[in-house]
């Protein structure tokens, strides 16, 4: 150990989609090289900088897979498939060896012909009450866990032994003939032949419910069916606590981040209803959450959604607004700030607002401590970040990074 | 073959512990920043910077380590503890299969508690006496080498068949009741029945020794019992002058390095008593031996131990004042420059002053060779490298990249 230094706590703040390519509205320049970021630019100038592929090279990443990553996390070994991470996301965090989906509340006919996919667009509470219809179901052995998330949207369980995520969908992803599921292999026609029996068990329990004939007499579509797909294993992940010997805590608004970051063993916050998860979130109030979660954990990640929101709207002009009050938000963690602290500015991807979707290109990534070396880099964008000494790295690297700067490693070797 | 080229020979010169953080000294600079290096920056000027994780991202080297990776060799795979490289770096070089230990002269009493882990502090010329009396020990077949070091410390090579370095220490790490070594696993149970008895052997006949009972009378503690610890078997390493097909030798005056070096089939040369492997070393008489060593080499890597030694005091004005002096040295290759020479300047990992002990802080590196591509920095610092071509490497990379500008490789394809 070393004995001279404190080990310091460490925060990484993901502003969500961040990165950009070049907008016409800006002359070409990014909606970040295009805004002012006085507090942003005094830790890129106090700090170290560079540049960052969050899984790798030309990867365009979902913030799933980039948040794995920057949580010191290869993807590419540990991502399973949306389904186990969708029901993280709402709460349903499994186990190693439990077969997770994403589903749809549907509308189907009684020749099981479907006739909406998503029930015209049900919501809670109905789906709620529905849901309870469903629960502490066995087929074959095999536990059923099963819970509704927003709007149409559910994620589903399956529990027991002999299960294998090889399966297809039971979604024809359209309108039509119902679509059973089946195994891609041998070895997953039992976990095929359990999902077709809960697929329609599901009809038989909800195509009477109550809440089904009061829709009906109102003219709404009825939910009588759950159509399951992304099955997903859920994966075998080392908890964070344990891997790096540190406590920590996530706070995020967006119900995959804090999904990610459950499986990963992270303690999720609960937030104040101001912190909305998206462009109208309030990210003082945020970052005031955050630096009171610091006093309890070694290591906090805090995710801001408004960027990337703004990227898939393709509206650059919202996109530098919300850079605007991020950059206050910054200014609030420079006022705020503990001398015990590692503090880096991330993003998980790039949202190009001229694609309206994820890209590849890496993002900036900023990181300071009081005592770091000063490099050369004076401006936090995407090309000014590039003048510092990080480099392009990986995502995965970020914490380890961080765990050096913050005092927190073994020596390796003598 | 490359016809048009003739092949250069390499020297790498690594400045040990180089590499800092800012410090309240200079104003938040590093030493290497605050310090004015001409002949350093007439390299960078001139030559390709960058720089370089010498194990990888975040991780915090041993000298050890990262000199086995500056070396091209990956020390995830072939570092298997401090035995067998302490060993080393005192001329006991064993062959893959030997099990090795890091052991001290200790004290015990007649009960076998232990007294004092160091014996007083012996040192030679009495550990050289006592030691006479261990050689040539055989227990169960198996043949026992021992070698003095500095003050109470003692390396030992256990050689023969069935042996398992996966054994605990003969240490309480403490004074106090005797600790006996252990198997991990059973295939090691042996190995450390072999230890135990080498162990009880080295009491029986270190009690009654003259050298001790001459200490005793003099009031000071005997060195009446060995305790060794740090298991490791010596890894099969390919020989550096095969594996690149060079001549190779090490400049080096800290036993380690010169150990590192030694197990990886370079020649070690002999130094004049002025390079010290300290502060006090004269470094330009090291750069003659550098040079000359070069007349017969095609390869030789050069190590200058007195800012890590600086780093570790704490003490930046001192290490300011090292990064002069080796300037300076700098200045003697600049002037007696061989034009068939590629030069690399960097260091084996960063020592900050603040710390007191190695962190993961990449370090600067700069590449020379006349003809070489020149890129855009200046200066050779943490911060000034960054601006160079090199961008950020791993330090196994530095020989394939020296080698090539060296002309030396071999076309892979067509």
């Amino acid at each position: 150990m070393i004995l001279a230094a404190i080990k310091k706590k460490i925060l990484i703040v993901v502003m969500d989609g961040l990165g950009d390519r070049g907008c016409k509205e800006f002359d070409g320049l990014t909606p970040l090289q295009a805004t002012d970021t006085p507090n942003l630019d005094w830790f890129t100038k106090n700090g170290i900088a560079g540049t960052c592929d969050t899984v790798a090279p030309g990867i365009r990443p979902g913030s799933d897979t980039s948040h794995l990553s920057i949580l010191g996390y290869d993807p590419l070994k540990v991502y399973t498939g949306r389904g186990p991470f969708e029901a993280a996301g709402i709460g349903l965090i499994g186990k190693t060896g439990d077969v997770a989906f994403r589903c749809n509340f549907s509308t189907c006919d009684d020749k099981m012909t479907i006739l909406d996919r998503r029930a015209g667009r049900i919501n809670i509470p109905d789906t709620t009450e529905l849901i309870g219809s469903l629960q502490g179901m066995k087929v074959d052995g095999i536990e059923v866990i099963i819970k509704e998330s927003t709007e149409h949207r559910a994620a589903l369980i399956l529990r027991g032994p002999g299960l294998n995520p090889n399966v297809t969908d039971v979604d024809a992803h359209d309108s039509g003939p119902f679509k059973w599921s089946v195994g891609k292999v041998p070895e997953a026609d039992f976990t095929a032949s359990v999902l077709n029996k809960f697929v329609k068990e599901s009809y038989e329990r909800l195509k009477d419910h109550p809440v089904n004939k009061r829709r009906v007499s109102e003219g709404l579509l009825p939910a009588n069916i759950i159509m399951p797909r992304g099955a997903g294993e859920f994966p075998n992940i080392l908890p964070f606590p344990e891997k790096y010997n540190t406590t920590a805590a996530c706070v995020a608004g967006v119900g995959m981040i804090r999904g990610i970051c459950g499986v990963c063993g992270l303690d999720v916050i609960e937030l104040p209803s101001c912190c909305t998860g998206g462009c109208s979130s309030d990210f003082v109030a945020k970052a005031k959450v955050v630096m009171e979660t610091l006093e309890k954990y070694d290591f906090v990640l805090m995710n801001a959604k408004a960027p990337d929101v703004c990227g898939h709207d393709m509206d650059p002009r919202k996109k530098s607004e919300i850079i605007k009050r991020l950059d206050q938000m910054a200014g609030y963690f420079k006022e705020n700030f503990r001398e015990d602290m590692v503090i880096v500015f991330t993003a998980d991807h790039s949202t190009p607002c001229s694609l309206g979707d994820h890209s590849g290109d890496p993002v900036p990534i900023t990181m300071y401590t009081p005592g770091n070396v000063r490099d050369d880099a004076e401006v936090f964008s995407e090309s000014g970040c590039a003048h510092g000494r990080v480099g392009r790295i990986r995502g995965k690297c970020i914490v380890p990074i961080c765990m050096d700067l913050a005092d927190r490693v073994e020596k390796f070797g003598a």
